[in-house]
C-alpha cells in the first residue's frame, strides 16, 4: 500500500528537501483495515508510472532529456466502467505529455500489451511547469551577475533571498512568444515566511529552456517591510481545553482500495497530478437499489488574477492547476489541526518530472463530523417531539500553491446532498510599499488596488475562480438541464405569487448561466427516461450557496480570454473524453479562448444525452488587516441536493441510535 | 434559577398540556456553575412578570378580562448600559401591550417606583395573537353545529379533526375590517402528524372576539391523502457507530446570570416573546480592551408567503414574530439531537395571556463545536508548517409555528466573526388534491402552485423571509455605512481590474440596497471616529453568505405591502428607541407600509451616528419530494466579519494546545 512506499522516488525528483520535511508529520493509524481492491478508475500505481516510462523508452520515444509533464491514468470508456464487475480484469491506458527540449508530445501507452498507441507532436504550447523549471530558474538566477549584483546593492547575499517561480501569463508581447518563461519576484528570507517580505521593483525573467535571464527588471527601490512573523506572536489568549471527535466503536467508513463507503455512499477517490483530488462513481444506496449520482468530479481550474498594473504584478493572472498541477501542489495534512484526530489520513503518487513518482504522506484525509446539528425534526404540542442527529463525510486535500493554501473537501450528507467547499487560508499576495499608515500622505495612492494590512504592505485585491466539473449520471448516463424559473405572476383574487416555468436546454447556447437573485431559477439535471417518485423525473440541484462572484475582467482583457470559464457561474456540454479543463489542456502562456468558450463554439446538443456540468465557483478578496499575516480560512461552497430523486427525506430512516434521550 | 421554576405557571396557560410533554424532555446538568449576577438587560423575572401586572391592577387598569399580548423589560437606554457596571443597582421599566374587549392598550411600568408611567390607547390594531385566542376558536369551532355537521358529513367526528388557528392577513376586504378574526384549515388526527392530511375545501373564519363563527366556506371535496407517518418508516439502513463532542475537561464558556463569555467572546442573551433568542452587548476582548461590536441583535420579523390562490391558501402570508411570537412558539430543545449532549441546556420564561409566565425547559442551548477545519494554517516547503484548529461556539433556539420548526443560531468563531444562522425543519405547508402522480391527468393543474411530494400531497410554494434588526457599534456608538463598490476599470499595461470606490452613505435612501453579484459591494459598518490598525477606520462587514432572496410579489400585493421590508436585503436606520420591528408594531390584520418603509421615508441622516442595520435574509422554497414528509434542515446564514477592526489576523494567537502533532 502507499503508506509502505513513502518516499522511495522523492529523491529523483527534485523536491528531497521538501519531502524530508513531510516525512516529520505524524500519520494517524488506519482506523478501518485497507485492502486494496483493484478498480478501473484508480490512478496510476507507483509501478504503473515506471512501466508506462519503461514502455515509452523501449519504443525509442524517450530518452534522458525527456520530461513529464502530465503521466497518469487514461481513463477507461463510462460504459466500460459501468459494466465492470469487482474481481474481473480489466486493462490500464495512461496518458502522458512528454516535453522534449522545446518540443512536446503527447502519449498514449498500453499497459497492458506494452505498447505505444499515439505519439503525437502538439506544436506551439508551453506545457505545465516541472519542478525542473523551478530548479533551473534559482540556479540561472543565483549564476547572473547582473541579478546579484542588483540584490546585493540592497544588501541581500543570495542565501538571503528566495524568489518565487511565477508563471507570466500571455498578453500578446511579442517578445514572450515562443519561449518558457518564468517570473521571478523575490523575497526577503528571515525569521517565518518570506511571503510578509517582498523586495519589490526587481524581477528577472528566466528563459528556462535558454538557461538565461532573459528580461532583468530594477525599476524601484522600497524598503523591505519587517513585521513580525506569524509564529512569533505572544499573547494573553487562554488556550481552550480540549474539544475533539468521539467515536468510541470507531469510524462508519471502510475505503477498499480506492472506493470509499459511507452510510449509503460509495464513491472512488484519486489525486491527480492537475485536477487534485477527483471523485468517481458516485452512487447512493437507496433500499436495494444503488443508484448513480455523480459519474465524476473535480476541479478543472482555477484561475487568480491579482489587481495590480505595476509591471511586476499585472502578469499575476494565474491558472493555477494548468501552470503548476492542484495536486502536485498537494501538502501532507497535518492530524488535530487540518483535519480531527479521529481521521484516516491516506497517501498519495504523484508523477514526477522523469516519469516516476513520488508520495505525498497524508495527503488526503476522511472523517466524520457530528454537525451538532439536527438532520431533520419537528415538535409538535401534542405528538411530541421526533428528530435525528446530523453527521457527515468529509474527504479533504489540502494544496499549496505558493503563498496561498486550498482546501478542497467533498462532504456527503445523510439527506444525500454532495456539497464541494473550497477552503482557503495561507498568505496573501503581499506588495511592498513606502506607506506605514494610512495616515501617511502616500497611502491613497499606494492601497489604489489593494489594502494597507500592516506597515508597508498592501494585500493586492484579486479574485479565485474554481471550475469544477461535474459529470453528473442521475441514475443513468442521458440527463437533461431543466431550467426551472421562478416567475412572478398575477394569481386569482388579491395576490401575486411566482409560479415556476421550467425549460429543458437544448443546446449549450441555451445553458451559459449567469446566476442572478433577481430573477431566481433552479438549475435542475433530470433523467427524463426514468420515474421516480410519483413519476417525477428524477433529478439533484446545483446549488451555488455563498459560492457566486461574477468576473469584473474586460472581455477585451487578455487575462479574462484565457480564463474565460469565469464568463459564466453554469456551463453544460455533451460529455467528450477530451474535454476536461474549463481553460483548455495547455494554458502555461496558452492562446485566448481554449476550454468552455472553444468547445460550446459548435452549440452542441445536450439535451436527454450524457451532460457535464461546468461551475465557476468565484470569489473576491479584497484584503483585509485580519488577514495579515496569514488568513483566517474562507470558505465557499455549492451543492449537489437531491429534488425528486428519492421518495420521501432520505434522512428520515436515520436510526434514533445515541442520542441522549 | 430558572430551572427550579419549570411549569410552575404553566397550567394557567393553557398549555398545561403541551407543557406536561415538554417536562418529558431530558434536561443536561449545566457545564458551568450558574450565578446569577443581575444584568439590565435581563429579560423579566418571573417575579417581576408578577409584579408588573400587580402595579396594573393595583392602579386600576386591568381587571380579569385583560389580556396581556406583550409584557417585556423595556430595554434601559444604551448609555445607561453602558457606564453600568456589574453590581451596581438599575432601575427596571416594563413594556406591556393589553388587550380589553376589543381595545387595545401600551403600558409603561416603573418596576422600582411601583408606577404606571404611561396607559396608552392605541386604535385600530390586532395585536398578536395569544393562547386564548387559539382555545376560543377551538372551542367556538367545536360548538358550531354547520362545521360540525360538516366534519361530520366527510366521515370525521369533532375529536377526529384538529383546525390551525391562521391568521387572515389583511387583503382590504371590507368584511373583515375590525373585527379579531382567525381562518382555520384542518386536518384528519391519525398516526403521526396531522400536516401531512389536510382535509381541503372546508374551513372557518372565527370571530374570537364576537365569539362565533363569521363566515364558513365548504367549497370542495378532495378525499384526504393516506401516506404513512414519518415516524412508521422501516428500512434496512444501518446505525452508524456514535459520533460525539469529546471535551474531557470540561467547557470553555461560563453563564453569569444571562451573560455568557467564551474565549475572547463576551454577550448578554436572553428569549422574547416576539423577538425570540436576542443577543446584546456583544463585544470581543482584544488585548487589553473589551470592545464593542454589537449592542443588540435578533429576528425583528418574518414573513413567510405561500404561493396558491385557493381561498384557503392565499391569505397564508404569515409575519409570524409579530403574529404569534417567535420566541413564544419556543420548543424544548432535545439534547443529542437539537443540540448535542455536551451543550448546557437552558430555560426560558415567556408571559401568558394574564400577565404571568411559563417556562419553556431546554429553551435555549451553549455548545462548542469543533468545526473539524483549521482556523487558519500555511505549508511551506522550506520553513514548514503551521497552523490551528477551529472551535466555535453555538447559541441556539428552536421554535416550532405550526407545521413549520426554526432554528436561529448565533455562532461566534474564534477569528471573530458572528454567524447568525436560520434553520428549517419540519412540515412543509401540504395541499390536499386528487392528483395521486405525475403522471395523471389532473398533475399539471394540480401542481401548478407547487410540488407533488406524495400521492395528494402538494408541496405548496413560498418563501422565508427574516428581518434581522442589527444594532451595531464598532468600537462606539457612531458608526457609518460605507459601500465599497467594486469598479470594473483600465488599468496601466494590458489589463483591466477591479477597484474599489467607497461612499458613505449619508441618509436612509442611500443605504437601501439590494444584492446584486454582477455589481459586487462590500457592506460595510465603520467607526470613523476611531484609529484602527494601520490608521483604517475599524469596520464589520454584513455578508450575505446563502442568505440573499428577492421577493417576487408584486409591489402592490396587499401580502407584499405588509411586508415590504423583503425590498431590499439590506436598510439602514438611526437608531430609535421604538423602531424595533421591520413590518410595524401591530401586523396581525395590519395596515400597509409599516416599519421600515414607513421609517425611513423620513429619509434620516445616517452618517455617524447610532445606526442600525436591518437585514432581510431569505429564501424560495420550491418544495420537492425530498422534504415529505419531514424535510431536511435547510440553513441559511450571514455573517459580520471583522474589516480592518483588529491589528491581525484575531485567530493566529489561538494556543497550538491539544494538535495531535
Amino acid at each position: 500500500m502507499n503508506a509502505q512506499m513513502k518516499f522511495r522516488k522523492a529523491a529523483k525528483s527534485g523536491l528531497m528537501v521538501s519531502m524530508m520535511l513531510l516525512a516529520a508529520c505524524a500519520s494517524m493509524d488506519p482506523l478501518q483495515e485497507m485492502q486494496a481492491e483493484p478498480h478501473p478508475l484508480d490512478p496510476l500505481t507507483l509501478n504503473e508510472y515506471t512501466q508506462a516510462t519503461a514502455i515509452l523508452r523501449s519504443a525509442g520515444y524517450i530518452n534522458d532529456a525527456s520530461r513529464f509533464t502530465v503521466l497518469e491514468l487514461l481513463d477507461p470508456p463510462k460504459r466500460s466502467v459501468q459494466v465492470w464487475q469487482p474481481g474481473e480484469d480489466f486493462n490500464r491506458l495512461a496518458f502522458a505529455v512528454v516535453k522534449q527540449g522545446s518540443q512536446t508530445f503527447e502519449a498514449r501507452i498500453d499497459l497492458g500489451s506494452e505498447t505505444v498507441l499515439a505519439w503525437t507532436e502538439v506544436e506551439d504550447v508551453q506545457p505545465s511547469l516541472i519542478v525542473e523549471d523551478f530548479i533551473n530558474t534559482f540556479r540561472i538566477l543565483a549564476e547572473d551577475e547582473e541579478f546579484v549584483a542588483a540584490m546585493a546593492a540592497r544588501g541581500y547575499a543570495p542565501d538571503e533571498v528566495a524568489c518565487s517561480p511565477m508563471t507570466l501569463g500571455n498578453y500578446n508581447i511579442p517578445r514572450y512568444q515562443g519561449r518558457r518563461l518564468i517570473k521571478t519576484p523575490c523575497y526577503a528570507l528571515g525569521e517565518g515566511s518570506r511571503f510578509t517580505r517582498p523586495i519589490e521593483g526587481i524581477f528577472a525573467v528566466v528563459d528556462v529552456e535558454a538557461n538565461e535571464v532573459y528580461e532583468f527588471m530594477d525599476y524601484a527601490q522600497i524598503p523591505v517591510a519587517d513585521n513580525p512573523a506569524a509564529t512569533t506572536v505572544s499573547s494573553n489568549r487562554q488556550a481552550l481545553r480540549e474539544i475533539g471527535i468521539y467515536q468510541p466503536d470507531g469510524a462508519n467508513f471502510s475505503v477498499n482500495g480506492h472506493v470509499i463507503k459511507w452510510d449509503n455512499w460509495s464513491f472512488h477517490y484519486r489525486l491527480e497530478k492537475r485536477s487534485g483530488l477527483v471523485v468517481s462513481d458516485v452512487h447512493y444506496q437507496d433500499g436495494d437499489n444503488q443508484r448513480s449520482i455523480l459519474y465524476q468530479g473535480a476541479v478543472s481550474e482555477l484561475f487568480v488574477p491579482y489587481m495590480d498594473p505595476d509591471t511586476m504584478w499585472y502578469s499575476r493572472t494565474f491558472l493555477d492547476a494548468g501552470e503548476y498541477g492542484f495536486g502536485a501542489s498537494g501538502t501532507p495534512l497535518s492530524p488535530g489541526t487540518d483535519c480531527p484526530l479521529t481521521s484516516l489520513f491516506l497517501d498519495a503518487d504523484i508523477p514526477d518530472d522523469f516519469g516516476n513518482a513520488f508520495t505525498i504522506p497524508n495527503a488526503i484525509c476522511i472523517f466524520e463530523r457530528n454537525t451538532g446539528d439536527p438532520a431533520w425534526r419537528h415538535f409538535e404540542f401534542d405528538s411530541g417531539f421526533e428528530g435525528r442527529p446530523a453527521v457527515e463525510l468529509v474527504v479533504r486535500m489540502g494544496a499549496t500553491i505558493g503563498n496561498y493554501d486550498y482546501f478542497i473537501d467533498w462532504v456527503f450528507t445523510q439527506d444525500g446532498r454532495i456539497k464541494p467547499r473550497i477552503g482557503a487560508s495561507g498568505y496573501d499576495g503581499y506588495k511592498g510599499v513606502l506607506t506605514q499608515s494610512m495616515s501617511d500622505a502616500t497611502a491613497q495612492a499606494d492601497s489604489a488596488f489593494g489594502t494597507l494590512v500592516a506597515p508597508g504592505l498592501i494585500g493586492v485585491n484579486h479574485d479565485h475562480f474554481f471550475s469544477f466539473r461535474l459529470d453528473v449520471d442521475i441514475d443513468g448516463i442521458n440527463n437533461s438541464l431543466s431550467l426551472d424559473r421562478l416567475v412572478p405572476r398575477d394569481i386569482a383574487g388579491p395576490r401575486t405569487a411566482w409560479v415556476i416555468e421550467s425549460e429543458i436546454a437544448q443546446s449549450e447556447a441555451e445553458a451559459k448561466i449567469n446566476y442572478n437573485p433577481a430573477r431566481p431559477a433552479i438549475w435542475r439535471v433530470m433523467n427524463p427516461n426514468q420515474s421516480g417518485p410519483v413519476d417525477h423525473a428524477p433529478g439533484y440541484l446545483l446549488r451555488p450557496l455563498n459560492s457566486i462572484a461574477y468576473t469584473l475582467l474586460d472581455p477585451e482583457d487578455p487575462a479574462h480570454q484565457r480564463a474565460a470559464f469565469t464568463q459564466h457561474q453554469l456551463w453544460v456540454t455533451p460529455y467528450a473524453a477530451d474535454e476536461r479543463y474549463a481553460a483548455g489542456n495547455y494554458v502555461n502562456q496558452g492562446d485566448f479562448g481554449m476550454g468552455l468558450p472553444a468547445w460550446t463554439a459548435e452549440d452542441r446538443a445536450i439535451e436527454n444525452t450524457d451532460i457535464v456540468l461546468w461551475y465557476s465557483a468565484g470569489f473576491h478578496h479584497a484584503p483585509r488587516v485580519e488577514d495579515f499575516p496569514i488568513m483566517p480560512f474562507a470558505w465557499h461552497e455549492f451543492e449537489l441536493m437531491p429534488y425528486n430523486f428519492f421518495s420521501r427525506n432520505p434522512a428520515l430512516d436515520i436510526s434514533p441510535q445515541w442520542r441522549g434521550n
